[in-house]
């Protein structure tokens, strides 16, 4: 039966038509049943209605029916004949689920249809056969429900107030605790509300089917789906596949019931399957959060037999598909099948470790466990985490993703964008989360659930963003409406802070103080031991202080690229000695700040150099303009007015006025195109002389106790090969005076930062003069859109809504405007002078997709924050191999 | 004698070396010294020590000695054989001038001495031949004047005051009326000043020669002049030569007299010999405005037979340069010399005059009449003219600089730039100007002096640089310390308003009105005309108004390239409008707001487009950040205090409050790179609609009434396709609503701006989507150089000083750095699409060097303001050409 325009592919212990490569004609879902099959997994047989038919379905829907259903139908009749159970009549109906799938699994954003195949007479039937009032009532419900929400489009919150309202009325806690009348009343109770939204429940299982298929299809173009494709990058060309399956019943009763597992632990990576369960239920009620559920570990108790069947299957499904699997599982009167297997998402940590362990046992090479972890999985591993001494525990819950978050309640999405955008940082707080919190979680430190288990949508979106995540608090009593929540007694309001402890479950009132991670015991040093000769592209780090510069060595940087002599002024004693330099009105004493100034810049260098001894420092010359060390003329104003009533002495007073009058002087329309960067230091040669001076007697001092100082000059802002030449001249002039005074020489290097575009333009001219370049992409960014990054907020925004940017380009570099020019500028610069260094210091140094760019541009280093250096060895190594690294997130 | 290594060039009637192409080695004078010679005009014989001498000089002084100076013997020992004078002894010594001449004439600039020769000895000599003691003290006291100013660098204010403390005591107005006797005290004055001073004035006649030749060449490097090359963008390399000559003496007695001409009138190019002399006087004592000169016409009453000849050489002069000349000569007993020739510099009307008259005499080509003009000379003759009715006349000089200006008294060169930097119109007013004056010059609206003519230091260098002049205003009375003028009684202090008309000469007090140039009668559209076919890059005008649209269409421009859609928006009553829009609570009255502009919009449409019937309008949509729109928060603040003091009604003040809270909203760290150009229209598409629809509106209205409205949109500030398409959809919709509403259709064009670099960088994208470009070359020089350029002066003055940057980027076009990414964008535009219609609408659309390489690179058209529109299409039609234009200012 292949043909050509197969759209409908069937699964069952006879007859397998697809494979588990053929995700984007049948979805991961389908071919992932598709794969089970054919290796003899008990699946419950179905088939899968192709992604190519959700193309032709937004297409034209008139050929959809016409090509696609026939095919539908004779599948379905085949299925009958498999199973031996008829659909639409009694005895032994038929029931159906339709589940969508998509090539990329999305977790709960497309839409699920389960017990189709039921309707008012066959319940009937069932029961008159003496079945289970409260089974056949049950899964008719959810059918109801589940139709009039994907089908009707009729809120379901509609369905669950009727719900609560019957639970209530019988002081039950769970709806499984209804019995079979109760549950019957409730059926009418829902067909009735369907009526009344205008919706229409179809008696005729074949239309059932027909219409939660499109419904599917449909989903495909839901807000919240192409929310969810946008932030994660998937194309809407994509389309979804149907599964259409056998329901088996985990809420057949107390021996039956319906699960997940992965096969080894995604949240710490241990090597032991891991999973929960929830005995009498059916479908997504494991993740959707509103009952607890169990660990597996519990179902050695209840479900001895299935229990071991389980760890059979999952040892087959990681031999298999040689990668942590994330499994659904229902077990129905005692008897186990399995419904679903993927890749499992995982935490930054499990996926390094799985990756580590997976090599260690044999079942991938190296280059593969090189491709198997997202660099960003890392930034897990080196964030800080909580101190809790002292700390008062508000409550616990499961620690659903790790890390460290500290910051101000919310209890709605939209306020945690909004809190979010005034710069606050936010902890959602909610019951349970659902796919409609997404903008909220994504702006969000941290999250917190009352409800839900570690499968629950909370717990997979956080730990797929990589952010600390508590879910299951059941001790905490939240009322969203109120935006109260209450814990231990006390009552807690929007604005207020917890600390919430990702690693441990635990959460805490007020702000707790974070620490430096512990590297996980080694864990990252040994798997970045295995990037080993992978890795050409070196990483060297940006670092302003000793502190820094000792972290970048720990994180395996070979050199720092970026110093910024600025930050080094504005600690608060600094500020005060660079300030009398800015507004020093004779000679003389300009001259004794900058000899201060010149002091403290020598004692930081020191520090540094020493750290990095025998590797490369580039330091670079003031860049700020210089208003920024003078306080704004507004704030000194009203502090000269609030002095004068104080009647404080005089002296500090015209200290403030001078202030003031420069203050005002400095300010300038565009600072960012302002005076600013290698301008200064032309405009102000005595400043650069200071940075030099200090620099270079720092150097010697080092190279006299014996050390190998290595000193790289870096002239921020160059635009014109005259800006350069003024600066490299005055550099020379004091560094040859250092070494005629010290009678010590070092040597060093001279280079300018490209971080405008003129200067890309003009590489070859720059690079005879200059001994390297860096990129200061940054900037450049800035300058090649003409955005300024403190007002492209505004837009940006919209730019998102509308599709006009694909992402920001200040986070992720905008390889073709951007990276042309510094493909031009290392064309040109090389072309001058063939063997120049090349590096990035820009932000996006740490990117991965940037360093991937600075691989391919033969670039010889990126230089990123300490934290970021693993991340960027990594993306180096992968992108040496050559191709994109597994994303499990 | 001419050898590999010749430093001397001599001419005389006998033997000429040189030839009037030598410019480079013998500069400018001495060029046209020799070039006189050859032609047997009457020439006082001498040698020329050329500029390579003056290059040896600066290298190496030693070399200078040992090479040139015996080379300057030789031909002094031949002199003195030519002349049969005896240098240094008597009787009947030979007396010399010194004098300097580059390859470029430098009025002023570089240093002169006259009568060398003369020493003690010899004067009393002269006196016991009965020489008469007035002639030869006078020679006697002005070469110890030079020298001692020259060559030993005692201020020349030193020797005026002793001459203007005798004067006194003799109750006389000028030198020339001292006795003998009196004369020969003030002799012995200077030497005892000398002494004073530390110099010593050399009694051997060959160490006043040395000394004065090296003077002259050390004046190279004196900072007045190297800021006239500077200004005048000359090279430091090219040196100066040395002109050294027998001394002809015009203040040998009555019917002695020097003088200056020129062979047709610099001011309006009247083909008639215009000059001035003065009797008893040399050098260039005539140029120095202190003694008012007699016009040449006087000279045939005092003169006949040496006017007659000075006729005939003119016209000599001019059939052999076939350029109008400026000759200098001195009358000796009689008998008429001519001491240097050149081309004559001229007023912007003057140039045109002459190119057009001598290319109707046959004098010149065509070509050669449109390479005769600078471009920037036409300003000129489009600049507005004074309304003298009402004007209270405050004294008349002469007309020394066309032009009319208005502005406020200052009374020194530093005051004038002081002004000016707060961005007051000055006027210049001195008894005389001299070079030290030229910064002040350079920033004034107009310059007025008391004393000096028509070829005075100020006349001359207000003409080169195109600045209202009014020179020899005899009857005011200017106190310069107490910063005051008399005139008709009244006195005038610092800051005080004058009217002053360069075309007639009047000066009036307060401020007149100026009104629009009547184009000269048709002088500069006749010239003009003579650019026929050699322009091929077409010239469009920048036009907001119907006004601006109707002055373009007069000088000539084929369209309009920019039409500023928010400049509509600035008068008082529409501002109001656009705030209310900007400021709107709900979305009725942001509507009925954007009717009301919609309404001006359209006005404003039709009438340029009818004025434009049948030529493109470039209408850009709005592109200003909209703070602009709204007061600033500081001011609306004390406004918002002041009404409520006031007691003024609450709504007026509620209108107040709302427009700070909008206004602190809107406000950007950087705003040129913030919310403004297309990211307006995609964040408030409401605007772009309001705005295209308006546009359309008029172009169908004036089709139903059978014009040919011919429509471009251009979309400002892209940097992603993306944005283009966005709004160009608009556009088209609202487009097609409006042909449909109206049941007409118009052809119109949508395009984009490239004015930042990632539009460039990504035009063949762009071009594939936009029906033109247009470079704002304002934004794409900010963007690519970085450069903020509100706040870029703070360093392009250092920038300048110490030569990093050879000109202001925004206004001559970097062609370096801009210019390769213009390059780029052309080429990758017309790879996507062949016929691409490509301008600049940039502020450099109207600069000569910038409309250059606009026509290399093949662009259809500048678009300028249009008063710039005649000089583009000059601009245009030299490039043409393929050769820099003479410049004659």
């Amino acid at each position: 039966m292949t043909t050509p325009f197969q759209f409908v592919y069937e699964f069952n212990q006879e007859r397998v038509d697809g494979n588990p490569e053929m995700k984007d004609l049948l979805g991961g879902k389908g071919a992932g049943l598709a794969g089970m099959c054919s290796i003899g997994l008990p699946v419950p047989p179905g088939f899968t209605v192709s992604t190519r038919a959700c193309t032709l379905f937004h297409q034209n829907q008139q050929a959809f029916r016409q090509q696609v259903w026939p095919e539908v139908l004779e599948a379905l009749h085949r299925l009958e004949q498999v199973t031996g159970k008829p659909f639409g009549t009694t005895p032994r109906p038929l029931m159906l689920s339709v589940r969508s799938g998509a090539r990329f699994s999305m977790p709960g954003m497309m839409d699920t249809v389960l017990n189709i195949g039921l309707n008012d007479r066959i319940v009937d039937d069932l029961l008159e056969q003496n079945e289970a009032a409260d089974l056949a009532y049950d899964c008719y419900r959810r059918l109801l429900q589940m139709f009039g929400d994907v089908v009707l489009d009729i809120p379901r919150r509609a369905f669950e107030r009727i719900l609560a309202r019957r639970r209530k009325e019988k002081g039950v806690r769970y709806d499984i605790e209804l019995g079979g009348d109760e549950l019957g009343r409730i059926c009418e109770e829902f067909k009735a509300l369907i009526r009344d939204e205008g919706g229409s429940f179809p008696q005729d299982s074949l239309e059932q089917l027909r219409l939660s298929v499109e419904a599917v299809f449909q989903s495909w173009n839901t807000p919240r789906a192409v929310t969810y494709r946008q932030l994660n990058d998937i194309s809407e060309d994509l389309g979804t596949a149907v599964n259409v399956q056998l329901m088996v019943l985990g809420n057949r009763g107390a021996d039956s019931a319906s699960g997940v597992g992965f096969t080894r632990n995604p949240s710490t990576g241990a090597p032991a399957m891991y999973g929960e369960f929830l005995p009498r239920s059916q479908g997504e009620e494991v993740v959707a959060g509103i009952r607890t559920p169990l660990g597996l570990e519990e179902m050695k108790q209840t479900f001895p037999e299935a229990h071991h069947k389980l760890q059979e299957y999952a040892a087959t499904l990681e031999t298999t598909y040689r990668e942590m699997q994330d499994f659904e599982f229902t077990i129905e009167t005692g008897k186990l099948y399995l419904l679903q297997t993927r890749d499992g998402k995982r935490t930054g940590v499990a996926a390094v470790r799985i990756a580590r362990d997976m090599h260690q046992e044999g079942l991938i090479s190296r280059e593969e466990a090189v491709m198997r972890v997202n660099p960003d999985q890392l930034k897990q591993l080196l964030h800080p985490v909580l101190q809790h001494a002292g700390g008062e525990l508000l409550a616990e819950g499961l620690p659903a993703s790790p890390g460290a978050s500290v910051g101000q309640i919310v209890f709605s999405a939209d306020e945690a964008v909004s809190w979010a955008q005034k710069g606050k940082p936010v902890i959602l707080v909610r019951s349970e989360t659902t796919p409609d919190d997404i903008h909220g979680m994504n702006v969000a430190e941290g999250i917190l659930t009352a409800r839900g288990g570690m499968t629950s949508h909370a717990a997979v979106v956080a730990r797929g963003m990589g952010k600390c995540c508590v879910v299951g608090c059941e001790s905490l009593r939240i009322d969203e409406k109120k935006k109260e929540v209450e814990a231990q007694g006390r009552t807690l309001r929007e604005g207020d802070y917890i600390s919430v402890d990702g690693n441990s479950g635990k959460v805490f009132l007020g702000r707790l103080q974070k620490v430096e991670s512990d590297l996980k015991g080694g864990l990252i040093s040994e798997y970045l031991g295995l990037l080993g000769e992978f890795q050409t592209l070196k990483v060297r780090a940006n670092a302003d202080t000793a502190q820094d510069a000792q972290k970048a060595l720990e994180f395996g940087a070979v050199g720092i690229g970026l110093c910024r002599t600025e930050h080094m002024f504005f600690a608060e004693d600094r500020l005060t000695v660079m300030q009398d330099m800015l507004t020093a009105s004779t000679a003389y004493a300009k001259d004794q700040s900058l000899k201060k100034l010149q002091e403290f810049q020598r004692e930081d260098f020191l520090s540094i150099l020493e750290i990095m001894d025998g590797l490369p420092v580039t330091v670079r010359l003031l860049d700020p303009p210089l208003h920024e060390f003078l306080p704004e003329a507004a704030e000194l104003s009203s502090r000269i007015t609030e002095l004068r009533e104080k009647g404080v002495e005089e002296t500090e007073i015209l200290r403030m006025e001078k202030l003031l009058k420069h203050s005002a002087e400095l300010r300038e329309s565009n600072p960012m195109m302002g005076h600013r960067g290698c301008r200064l230091g032309i405009s102000h040669p005595e400043i650069t002389r200071m940075q030099s001076q200090a620099l270079f007697e720092a150097a010697c001092q080092l190279k006299r106790m014996g050390k190998s100082p290595v000193v790289e000059v870096m002239i921020p802002l160059v635009s014109l090969v005259g800006e350069f030449q003024d600066q490299a001249a005055l550099i020379r002039e004091v560094a040859e005076q250092v070494f005629q005074d010290t009678g010590i020489r070092i040597p060093f290097e001279i280079g300018t930062m490209i971080e405008l575009p003129r200067a890309a333009l003009l590489a070859d001219q720059l690079a005879s003069h200059s001994d390297f370049f860096s990129f200061g992409t940054n900037d450049l960014t800035q300058m090649t859109f003409g955005f300024s990054r403190d007002d492209a907020g505004n837009f940006i925004k919209d730019y998102g809504r509308k599709n006009i940017l694909p992402s920001n380009p200040f986070e992720t570099l905008d390889q073709d405007g951007v990276g042309q020019l510094m493909r031009m500028a290392v064309e040109k610069g090389r072309s001058a002078r063939p063997h120049l260094q090349i590096g990035i210091c820009g932000e996006h140094g740490g990117d991965p997709a940037s360093v991937r760019f600075c691989h391919e541009l033969e670039m010889n280093y990126v230089s990123c924050s300490p934290y970021r250096v693993p991340l960027a060895r990594l993306a180096a190594a992968q992108a040496a191999l050559g191709c994109q690294p597994t994303d499990t997130r």
